[in-house]
């Protein structure tokens, strides 16, 4: 199989359904989309976004050469059985989650006649939904491909031929490396500007000044805590173990330069230490 | 004393200082620039950025009305006893510094004849220095101005004069105000964003893959770490109780969203809550 004559199907129409749909027009046959909201459905048709919508989760996946699953990762789980039940013999399965152990559980179990392979683009805007989607937004990405015990040559084939139609670079990776990586790099700075819109908030309401303040500096740091709930809650709920790991180890590093207040010719090292990091990962 | 008719001379041309010379160039008479590095008189000059450029600090102070001091807060405090003693007369002496408690200390000691107003414009980019100058950085900003024992009714207004060529907006605050915000609203994010890029680096070391997922979301919670080391030692330095107050507040928000992770429903809650104060403050 390859992509140009695939029908995909994608499950969850919001920026990342919506912006994977977008961005396979015209590489493979056909595009179905599936939302639980019947304006939606419209809307994705009428927007030229898919080729046909679906309320009907088991007529679409049916259909499907490739099914991708792009709700909250919760969704993701739970529905991988019933969907997998429903796939025709041979098709490919995959996600678009943002923690990939408990997917690849899932995946595992599923009937050895369906194939299926992880997925995660490190990618996204704070601002969810179908309105946000953009063919553009996988461009340049890394997109990790998590294998399972369900994954064939042909399967891991297809879905890098999917990802570079997106723009995408394929990286496999196993699904604890990943959620590790994926803890400190994403969850991690998730929960930090959530917790500094928590502390900014109590400032305020001491004194009203504290948001006036606000510049480009702060609006940046908390950019993420304006990301979608449904999608983040399910994250830090499913990738729990990496996350709890990843604040034990950004406390340790927060408490090494409160130390260092005491210490400028030390804290000036740390202080560049961590710019000369950051402009190594952003050459 | 009117700006349009006044002498305004610069110490310190990087940034900050740069680009209130670049957004004061035809709005007062003549801008003077005072830099320790000859080849950044050289260039502020040939740049057409100011009308002269000195490196003798105490000729360029003798001919101004207006003084700003627009070097990192340590050098801005330790100057204000020499600046002032070689100002004119009646002249007003001014800063642009993150922190304004010493500040505002040091400005209270300088000879009556001599106004003095502090000064932090709420805004900034990562890359410092001249070459990153620009005249529309101060444009829609609020741009702090902080009383001193020495602060006149008309210094006052010649200041706000000043702030509102720039295409600032001027904010009256006392000092241990504005330090108590800016510490929630600035020093606190960037020692999140420091202590972030330690963590990444911790995690990098263990498995290299970690930098390589980075995107936009790390991106821009940690683009502030990139910002220019000295003055930000400085800043953290000068306001350190108020920053220590602002780290414990968030180590407590910290540990609350951290608790929750046992509580889907009162995380969802929290994670909302933050969504909503941030759109709230960034409408």
């Amino acid at each position: 199989m390859l992509l140009r004559g695939a029908t995909v199907t994608i499950v969850g129409l919001g920026l990342m359904g919506g912006s994977l749909a977008l961005a396979l027009r015209g590489k493979c046959a056909v595009v179905i989309g599936v939302a639980r909201r019947p304006e939606l459905v419209e809307l994705a048709v009428q927007s030229n976004m898919v080729d046909a919508a679906y309320l009907d989760l088991r007529l679409a996946v049916a259909q499907a050469d490739i099914v991708v699953l792009a709700t909250p990762v919760l969704q993701i789980i739970a529905s991988i059985p019933e969907v997998a039940a429903c796939m025709r013999s041979g098709a490919l399965l995959m996600d678009l989650g943002s923690a990939k152990a408990q997917v690849v559980e899932a995946m595992n179990t599923i009937p050895v006649e369906i194939a299926a392979v992880g997925g995660h683009p490190m990618c996204g805007k704070e601002l969810g939904g179908l309105e946000s989607a953009d063919p553009s937004l996988f461009e340049g990405a890394t997109f990790v491909l998590t294998p399972t015990k369900r994954t064939t040559g042909a399967a891991m084939a297809l879905a890098h031929e999917m990802v570079a139609a997106t723009g995408a670079n394929p990286l496999v990776l196993d699904a604890e490396q990943h959620d590790c990586a994926a803890a400190v790099i994403s969850h991690l700075p998730y929960l930090l500007a959530i917790s500094l819109m928590h502390a900014e908030k109590e400032a305020d309401r001491h004194d009203p000044l504290v948001g006036m303040l606000a510049a480009s500096g702060f609006r940046d740091t908390t950019r993420i805590a304006a990301s979608q709930v449904e999608m983040m809650l399910d994250t830090l709920l499913t990738n729990r173990q990496a996350v709890e790991a990843a604040l034990a180890l950004f406390e340790k590093k927060l408490a090494e330069v409160r130390s260092l207040l005491d210490s400028p010719d030390a804290l000036c090292g740390f202080l560049t230490e961590a710019q000369r990091q950051r402009r190594e990962i952003f050459k």
